[in-house]
């Protein structure tokens, strides 16, 4: 069932933390003071992955006529988050212990309770389940996903939150059932501009890079000249004050997003929409994501941010459930329509070949790239029995792979360490290469699997005599004998 | 002279914004809000510019066997800046008008009325210089270097700071000198994590990314198997709460640095600092920066931060003066020794060859992606006349330019828009390209000029027989007439 599934892959994620640690794709921020709640690091091989995932998705978005690139700052006039709503709604509630004053978010206090009862339900729910339901993996994940709706539904409720607090002590202090009653509290993480802390000159770590984008709809429709329907994309980095940061880069407090906003004519939204969707579940698919763990989840139309006509998250299923790692969303105009209230600026389109006037709509694709980079890990890691002994290896796609190919010297003499430098040397300004000299070859293919390095090139006796070399595949481990003067074109190719 | 320099170049500055806003290079934050001071956006040309320059620098830093990659995040552990001094030592004074509480930098307030003292004096020192010396520019900058520096350590002085002070009019309520004594003010952005703002919670945006290689100096050593000398290389953003914001990028609230340790040997330190200035400088140059607006400002030894003991900043001459685009620093183990007393935890590093732990020595090259930005915007920026009409081209290299080629059909008919739209699907899968049918060619070109486009590719009706086009390189305005099915190989080695 779900929980013991989820009980039994914890495991994986923590597989995950822990080679992340050991082979330097992840650690976690700040470690040697204790570590910073919801920061993480991206080591060696991490920040090439990252790398990767966002150059792909640049290129796919930004290498096409109609999409312009942008790069706006993360501190913005704080004018632009009253227009956006985030102000005024972007918050979670809180309650104060009355005795010792302790803060708490009014769901973090209950999540504890609230699970203990969600988790006696399921349980007698699946004890009655037949045992040909029971096999049906899928059938079960639907049932749970509407019982999760369900139970989300019932978590927001304030029936629930007030009769779990009075069930509640206080963790600090004990006293039970004493709290004041909630207020809301921003989760936009604020500073100040200048020397002086007050309000006039506060403003914000932007919680989305949306916003940077619709301010420059004007600048960027003119400068490049496009006309409707066009998109700008844009990478960067955002910041929302989790109270719970949860599931290793799922829910972090820095984080990094991979968006792009279309703008349309108003009556051809729900193409547009319709085609980015399906781009962009292809984009994953491309890069090696198996597609039974990829999923759409439509957002019920009772359930849709207060801007959105249409939504759907792009799911994929990590170890611990189903969880978003895209949003697609028919944004309409409401924050060009919001923008021109609170600037007094007009963001109208004139649209020549209408020859009207009007805001465009916007659809919205926006990309967690942290979350894709934590996707594509677990989606790499499989363990396999190779001649009797496991092996871990990362089955990254290889454009994606932080390491391209890896470069042995089968022993340390007879010129075969002087021809793998020449062969690094030679393959080095166009792809990155490690070449690693030390220990048995068969260890060296672990470490390589493990860095989800996809061809291992081995220089052997016979390199020395005709200058061929062996190129192993990390998947099949099948080799193939190629010319050393062949290699580069050898590997272009496979990288295509 | 250089007064008179300054205000006639100031212009080219001038210019350089203005074009960056109307062709997309950058534009300023939130501008429909009147924009947020010390904030920039890159636009469609100048994201495209900016990750071109990081890109070579992270090839170029990184795709060596003795450089590993890094990306740490912006939220650190508060401890960090403990240890790092900031918290202690990285302020500005400030002072309070006694009248109406309006807070102010020190120096900023004095600035006007220490600017007119310096330029009478400098004015008539210029008045007293021969005739020859003021034909020999180099002379005259380095004079005024000279001053420069005299002035600044003048303009630090206690006793000027008081001087102008009681000269000086609160700009708020106009009281005359009427000022608390200077306190000091941290340059970090703070922030809180969690709901509860108050010390405990206080964490600051990184004023420079080093730190974030510092305390990861282990993790990554460890997992990379790294042997010293060995550096680790990252880009990111950093915050710095500046008062006086100015000269466009160069000096702005947020921006990127490129920064790259390197952990030594103590003993080997000289010759690491020197080789890293010679490849730092020659990175420049290699991608077309002219020489002569290029020099090292040696840091003198009484002048040195506390914890260098060497110190050099790579210097480029703007149309407002030298501004450091990238400081070069023998730091010795003055970090890691901080991090190890804060922490608790060994930085120490058990060398292999020599049988003995030590503390690494790092040699740091820290450059400023935004200010090296600006630094290739105003090297590319050019005036020329061309037959009689003036064209403004920014003459990037080719690895930097934002888009590599565009693609002309000389009229849009005969079939040469289908064979552009050819040439554009053929090319775009490996270089940012252009297509572009709109007015006369020679308008065509003069655009790309503008954008720093390096080759401009024709479809004309020679095309139509014998499927060549002509390849127009921007500099020299050179043609050539190349065949359709080898352009891709033909643009690939122009850009290597």
């Amino acid at each position: 069932m779900r929980f013991v599934i989820a009980q039994k892959e914890k495991s994986v994620i923590e597989k995950i933390v822990s080679l992340s640690k050991r082979k330097g794709f992840v650690f976690q921020s700040s470690e040697i003071y204790g570590g910073l709640n919801g920061s993480w690091d991206y080591g060696p091989l991490g920040v090439e992955l990252l790398k990767n995932i966002k150059e792909e998705w640049w290129k796919s978005m930004t290498y096409r006529e109609d999409v312009e690139g942008l790069d706006a700052s993360i501190l913005m006039h704080p004018k632009v988050w009253e227009a956006s709503g985030h102000i005024a709604n972007f918050s979670d509630p809180m309650i104060d212990c009355n005795k010792c004053k302790t803060r708490y978010r009014v769901d973090t206090l209950g999540d504890s309770i609230a699970e203990k009862k969600k988790k006696k339900i399921l349980t007698t729910f699946e004890e009655n389940l037949s045992e040909e339901k029971k096999k049906s993996l899928e059938e079960i994940y639907k049932i749970h996903s509407e019982l999760d709706d369900r139970f989300e539904a019932i978590l927001e409720s304030k029936e629930l939150a007030s009769d779990i607090l009075s069930e509640t002590n206080c963790s600090k202090c004990g006293t039970k059932g004493e709290f004041t009653e909630p207020r809301n509290f921003n989760l936009m993480f604020k500073t100040f501009v200048g020397p002086i802390e007050s309000e006039d000159n506060t403003v914000f770590l932007r919680p989305e890079t949306a916003q940077g984008i619709f301010v420059n709809f004007q600048n960027v429709q003119n400068s490049s000249r496009q006309k409707l329907p066009f998109g700008i994309a844009q990478i960067g980095k955002a910041f929302r004050n989790e109270i719970n940061t949860k599931n290793f880069l799922f829910r972090t407090r820095e984080f990094e997003q991979m968006e792009m906003q279309y703008f349309v004519n108003p009556r051809t939204d729900k193409k547009h929409y319709d085609e980015w969707k399906e781009r962009r579940l292809n984009w994953y698919k491309n890069l090696g994501m198996d597609l039974e763990n990829l999923r759409f989840h439509d957002h019920p139309s009772d359930k849709l941010a207060h801007y959105a006509k249409e939504a759907t998250d792009v799911e994929y299923k990590f170890p611990f459930g189903w969880g978003e790692i895209e949003g697609i969303h028919n944004r309409t105009d409401f924050d060009l329509s919001r923008h021109q209230e609170f600037s007094g600026k007009s963001q109208q389109y004139f649209d020549e070949e209408l020859k009207e006037k009007y805001i465009p709509y916007i659809i919205e694709t926006s990309a967690g790239a942290s979350r894709s980079f934590m996707a594509f890990m677990v989606n790499a890691y499989h363990e396999e029995e190779v001649n009797g002994e496991q092996r871990i290896v990362l089955k990254f796609h290889p454009k994606l792979a932080p390491i391209k190919a890896a470069i042995f010297p089968l022993v340390n003499k007879d010129g075969m360490p002087e021809i793998a430098k020449e062969i690094e040397a030679d393959l080095s300004s166009h792809l990155r290469v490690f070449l690693d000299s030390k220990g048995a070859v068969g260890r060296r293919y672990r470490r390589q699997d493990e860095n989800g390095t996809p061809y291992c090139i081995t220089v052997d006796n016979q390199t020395l005599e005709d200058r061929t070399v062996t190129v192993r595949e990390r998947d099949t481990m099948e080799q193939e004998r190629v010319r050393m003067d062949s290699l580069l074109m050898y590997l272009i190719n496979k990288l295509k």
